[in-house]
C-alpha cells in the first residue's frame, strides 16, 4: 500500500489540534499510524486479516462532549417486529442505545407495538406496520391506501435517522414485505445506511435488487442465511475451504455492499477486501445475540459516517469498520457476561455488559 | 446385572480420545464406572433406589463449544397459556433457557401471547391456540376450520423442536384441550418427546390413549394429579406404603411412559426402574415450581436423548435421567434460593438460582 505524502503532512498538522479535540484526534491519529505502518487492519485489501477490533472501536466510537445535543451520537430505528416476533426488534434497539446511540426507534405492527414498548420506556416504538391478516377484507385500492400511510408514516422520519436495521422480527407476512421493499427503496433513495439481518434476509435473499451496488448496504447471514445467500446468488453451495474468496465473490457479485457473515470467526467482505474478527466470545449459543450484533452495526457505521466529514478520518469503508466494530464488541460483551452467568447466560445479560465492555475498551473521560 | 465384555472394552476406548472431547467422555466414563460398580443410580432395574442426581446432571449436561450454534444445545417449546394463566408457562419456558437451551418457544393463545411475551423478551411467543369463548359464534364448519388453522400453525415447527412441555397454564377449554390432544398426536408422529404437567395432565388422565405406549412421554403429576391418574388408570385409591411398587405399575399399565411424582421425594419410573430423588430442596411451597420442573425435565430429557448417538453414552432410559437431572436442579436451585429469600421466596427467586446451581455441580469451563 502506497502511502501518499497528504496523509503524512495531515498525521503532523494534527498536533496543531484544539486540547478539546486532542482525544479524538489522537485516536485517529494512532488509527492513521497503524494503517501506515501496515496493521492488521488495512494491511491488504486483497487478502484475508484478523482485525484490530480494538483499534476499530477506539477509533470510531466519539469522544463525548459535553457541547453536543441530543441525536449527535446517533439516532437509530428499527425496521421489525410483527405478532409472533417482539424480542429481536428489542433486541437490536436497546443493544444501540447501550452503546451510545441517543435515540433508537422502532417500526412495528400494531399488535407488536404494545409488547416492544413494555420491554423499555427507553424505546419510541411506532405502531405503523400491517400484516396481511388486519387488512384481509380489504380491497385492492384500500390495501393500496394502507400501504401508502406505511409508507407515509416511515418516509416522514426517514432524514432523521442515521442508520436504519432491517429485519429482526420481521416474519415474512407477504405485504408487510412489500412495504419493507419500498421502504428499503426510500432509505436508498434518501443515502441512509441500513443493516439487513433476520427476516430482511430473506426479502433480500430473494429480491437481491433491493440491496445491489448500494454501497450502504450491511448484510449480516447466519450460517443458514449465508448458505440461502450464496445458492442463490453465486449458485454454488458453501465452500468452507475457500469462505474468504466465496465471501468477497458475493459481496462483490452484489455489487459491493458489506456482507459479515457470522461464525466462529466473523468474516466481513464489501467485495475487495476481506476481514475476520475471531476475539473473545462465549460458547453460549442462545438466541438474539445476532439482534445485538445488528444495532451494533447500526451505530457504529453511524460513527464511523461522521468520521468521513473529517479530512484526517480513516480511509476504511465505514461499513466495514461498523462491522469489526459491532463483531469485537459483541463478542468481548458475551465473553463477559459468560464469565459472569455461565450456562445461564441469555441475550439481556449480554447487553448488560455491552457498556462495561466498551468502556473497557475506549473509556468515556 | 450383566457387565457385558462390549461395554468394558468401550470404556478402555475411552482413555484414547482426543484432549478437546476428554471432558465429556471423562463425565461419561465416570458414569459409566458408577453404574458398573453398582452406584445408587442404577444399581437394580427392579428396586428404587435413590439416584445419584448430581452425578446424572454431570452426564447429561454437554459441553460447550465454540464450534457449536444456535439451537444445538437444545430447542424447547411450551404448549400453554391461555385468558386466564400465564405464569405458568412463562416459568416453563424461561427456566428452559436458564439451564441452557438455545431457544424456547411458547404456543399460548391470543390473550396469553401480549402478556407472556412482556414477560421477557428473550422468549418467542406464538399466539396461535383459541379458546371456545373466541369461537362460539362460528359454524361447525368455521369452528374446523380454526382447528385446522391452529394445527397448521404448530406443526409446522414440529419438527425443529426437541422437546415439548404440554400444560403449563393451558386451561381447560374443550376446544383449546381438544387442538391440544392432536398437536399430542403430531409430536408422537414425529417422534418429539413431550412433558405432560398440569391442566395438560387433566387431559391426559381423561384420555390416557393420548400418552399411551409412548416412551418419549413424561408426566409430572404433583399429589392430586398423581391421585386422579391412580383412580384413573388402576382404579385404586394410593397407597403410600407401597409408593414405589404403585408408581411402577402405573407406569407399566399406560405402556411405559415415565412418570415423575412430586413430593417430599421425587419418585420416578418408567414401568421397569424406579429411581427416586430426595436431597436438598426447601420447605417453600409457592406456586410455579412444577413449571421450572416441566421446562427443566424437557431441557434434560433433550440432552440425554443426543448422548444416545455416542456411543459411550449411558445405557439409561434419556426420560428417566432428563427426571432425575430436573428435579435434583430444581431442588438445589430452590434450597439456593431459601437461603436468600426464606420465606419471600418466589419462583421467580428460584429461577434465578438455576445457573449458579448448575453451575456449582457442572461447571461451563
Amino acid at each position: 500500500m502506497l502511502v501518499k505524502p497528504s496523509i503524512i503532512s495531515g498525521l503532523v498538522r494534527l498536533t496543531s489540534h484544539s486540547p478539546s479535540s486532542s482525544s479524538s484526534v489522537l485516536r485517529r491519529q494512532e488509527f492513521l499510524v497503524r494503517t501506515l505502518c501496515g496493521s492488521p487492519i488495512i494491511r491488504a485489501m486483497s487478502s484475508t486479516s484478523e482485525a484490530d477490533a480494538e483499534s476499530v472501536l477506539r477509533t470510531v466510537t466519539p469522544s463525548l462532549d459535553l457541547k453536543r445535543h441530543k441525536g449527535q451520537a446517533g439516532k437509530i430505528a428499527v425496521i421489525g417486529g410483527c405478532r409472533e416476533y417482539t424480542g429481536a426488534p428489542y433486541f437490536a434497539a436497546i443493544s444501540a442505545l447501550k452503546i451510545g446511540a441517543d435515540l433508537s426507534h422502532v417500526f412495528c405492527t400494531k399488535d407488536a407495538a404494545p409488547v416492544i414498548k413494555s420491554y423499555s420506556p427507553e424505546l419510541i416504538v411506532h405502531p405503523v406496520l400491517e400484516e396481511s391478516y388486519s387488512i384481509s377484507q380489504l380491497s385492492e385500492e384500500d390495501k393500496r391506501e394502507v400501504q401508502d400511510k406505511v409508507l407515509g408514516e416511515v418516509g416522514k422520519w426517514m432524514e432523521r435517522f442515521d442508520c436504519l436495521v432491517i429485519g429482526p422480527g420481521l416474519g415474512r407476512d407477504p405485504f408487510l414485505l412489500e412495504c419493507v421493499s419500498i421502504i428499503m427503496l426510500l432509505a436508498k433513495k434518501s443515502n441512509v445506511p441500513f443493516v439487513i439481518d433476520g427476516d430482511g434476509l430473506f426479502l433480500v435473499t430473494n429480491s437481491i435488487d433491493l440491496v445491489h451496488s448500494y454501497p450502504l448496504a450491511v448484510l449480516t447471514p447466519n450460517v443458514n442465511e449465508y448458505k440461502r445467500l450464496v445458492q442463490k446468488v453465486l449458485n454454488c453451495e458453501v465452500d468452507e475451504q475457500n469462505a474468504e474468496d466465496q465471501l468477497r465473490s458475493l459481496a462483490k457479485q452484489i455489487g459491493g455492499v458489506t456482507i459479515l457473515r457470522k461464525g466462529k470467526s466473523d468474516l466481513i467482505s464489501n467485495g475487495e477486501t476481506v476481514k475476520s474478527v475471531s476475539i473473545y466470545g462465549s460458547p453460549r449459543r442462545c438466541g438474539g445475540q445476532g439482534d445485538i450484533l445488528s444495532g451494533g452495526v447500526a451505530v457504529f457505521l453511524s460513527w464511523a459516517q461522521q468520521l468521513k466529514s473529517d479530512p484526517e478520518s480513516p480511509s476504511e469503508n465505514p461499513a466495514i469498520l461498523g462491522c469489526i466494530a459491532a463483531s469485537g464488541l459483541l463478542r468481548k460483551a458475551a465473553s463477559l457476561a459468560f464469565t459472569k452467568h455461565k450456562r445461564s447466560t441469555l441475550t439481556s445479560d449480554i447487553i448488560e455488559c455491552l457498556g462495561e465492555s466498551l468502556e473497557d475498551i475506549c473509556p468515556a473521560s
